[in-house]
């Protein structure tokens, strides 16, 4: 967004932190801008000069470049990275992307396994349940799997503080809200959610892609059937926030009429620092 | 440099833009903080919103992460990315981190053989004639060839400007001038070298590592036949800049005894968005 005539936020690629102690964080998709991500939130910066980061692990909801490839800028670790993704996202990881055996070389990786749409507890996050439900999509284009995708290759991730029993859930790519996860975006008392694109064919009319949003794994904001739409079906009180929001998205404008629609429905759009507590 | 105590300013990786018309930049090195490095360069930046980059190509002195995974952030590129390299920086970037494969899921990129020794015209930069003159070291942790190192693995480069006939020397990793890098840097009129370690135990010292800079292919500044000894034998009107400075290192703390040291030697410290002309 170097068009300065327009109001907007600069945003690196999405990524959330979450912690239920303030001590240990756990990553969710390591963005090659994880440098800048780091500098914009005070309480994931290493605390001495020698000392460990408060990042405890990294949790992957899919093996995109851009939730992945931030791995490689945390190779000088004092300690093996603990990442946990679903199978299908190791496989290419350790394949077609192979940044698990590259760290093998450097700090090193321990690799656990997301099951899908089981509870999980990590020592990352005490206190908080895990749930990974499968969501309809491609795995990134370097997969060997690209042309026939897997459960697992893209995830939502929900997670239960099991004190308060509020719910969050991260959907940085929601092709396809299935009714699992559409379920559990009605529980929740804060969704975080693909804010992608406003409408279906924005990339091809800006001439930047050839692609419909939908065919890159994305549900447009607006249209039948759209994301807007989507989170108008959740309860009054959800707390609804845009992630992964694409430079062509007009919702960047903080003037634009879009934008305008998305506060009259009580929606919020990410930023770089924001911090959420549930 | 998190410590706000020191005065320093915070740096990116080692990478510098080359350009003989001011229009046609060679990146030389994809460093993962290209996005900080193009904020920090007008020159650099798309000059429409969809207009291509002015960074008409990439020049590889090594298949270091933190000189090649800035490829990853330049696969949304309009056209194939033009990658100059070595064979053997070819072969580790094919192999043990296959960037230049994975590019070919996205832009693409086209590969064009830096030779050793051989004098090379390149078309984003016309005017200028290119010299890859080999450097003793280590090709990156990830690569077979770690052990035993080839010939190309790393290089400095030199660029001669064919209207003035001036040249320029860049060597980010330079744990041994050979005797013609050491005729090189005598011929030219600005110097880009390795500043990366004061001394060569530093990083034992602070408790980062336990290798020397040596044993990871930087020669230390300090000490006999260190870096500071080698500038000290090039002709006085020689400009040097140290580049590549790891955050060990004391000559970043802008009011320590060591960068006072430089001053004296008339050393020069690079710096994001420095902008030299030869």
């Amino acid at each position: 967004m170097r068009d300065h005539s327009v109001r907007a936020i600069p945003r690196t690629q999405s990524s959330i932190a979450l912690s239920t102690d303030g001590e240990r964080w756990l990553l969710c998709n390591a963005s090659p801008d994880l440098h800048r991500q780091i500098d914009a939130a005070p309480a994931l910066q290493p605390r001495g000069p020698v000392r460990g980061s408060p990042i405890a692990g990294v949790l992957l909801v899919d093996g995109q470049i851009d939730h992945t490839a931030g791995l490689l800028l945390m190779r000088e670790s004092a300690a093996p990275i603990e990442v946990w993704s679903t199978d299908a996202v190791r496989e290419d990881l350790s394949g077609g992307l192979p940044l698990l055996p590259v760290l093998d070389h450097y700090s090193g990786a321990r690799w656990y396994r997301l099951p899908l749409g089981e509870p999980l507890h990590i020592p990352p996050l005490p206190g908080a349940e895990l749930i990974a439900l499968p969501v309809p999509g491609k795995p990134g284009p370097y997969s060997p799997h690209r042309a026939h995708p897997r459960d697992g290759d893209n995830i939502a991730l929900v997670v239960r503080d099991e004190r308060s029993g509020a719910r969050l859930l991260y959907a940085p790519g929601l092709a396809m809200p299935t009714a699992p996860v559409l379920a559990a975006m009605k529980d929740c008392a804060c969704v975080l959610v693909d804010g992608s694109f406003w409408s279906d064919d924005e990339m091809i009319r800006a001439g930047v892609s050839r692609k419909t949003a939908r065919e890159i794994g994305h549900l447009p904001l607006s249209g039948p059937g759209g994301m807007l739409e989507t989170l108008g079906s959740l309860p009054a009180a959800t707390r609804r926030i845009l992630i992964h929001v694409n430079n062509t998205n007009p919702i960047l404008d903080e003037d634009s009429a879009e934008r305008a629609m998305l506060a009259a429905a009580g929606i919020e759009v990410a930023y770089d620092g924001m911090e959420i507590a549930v």
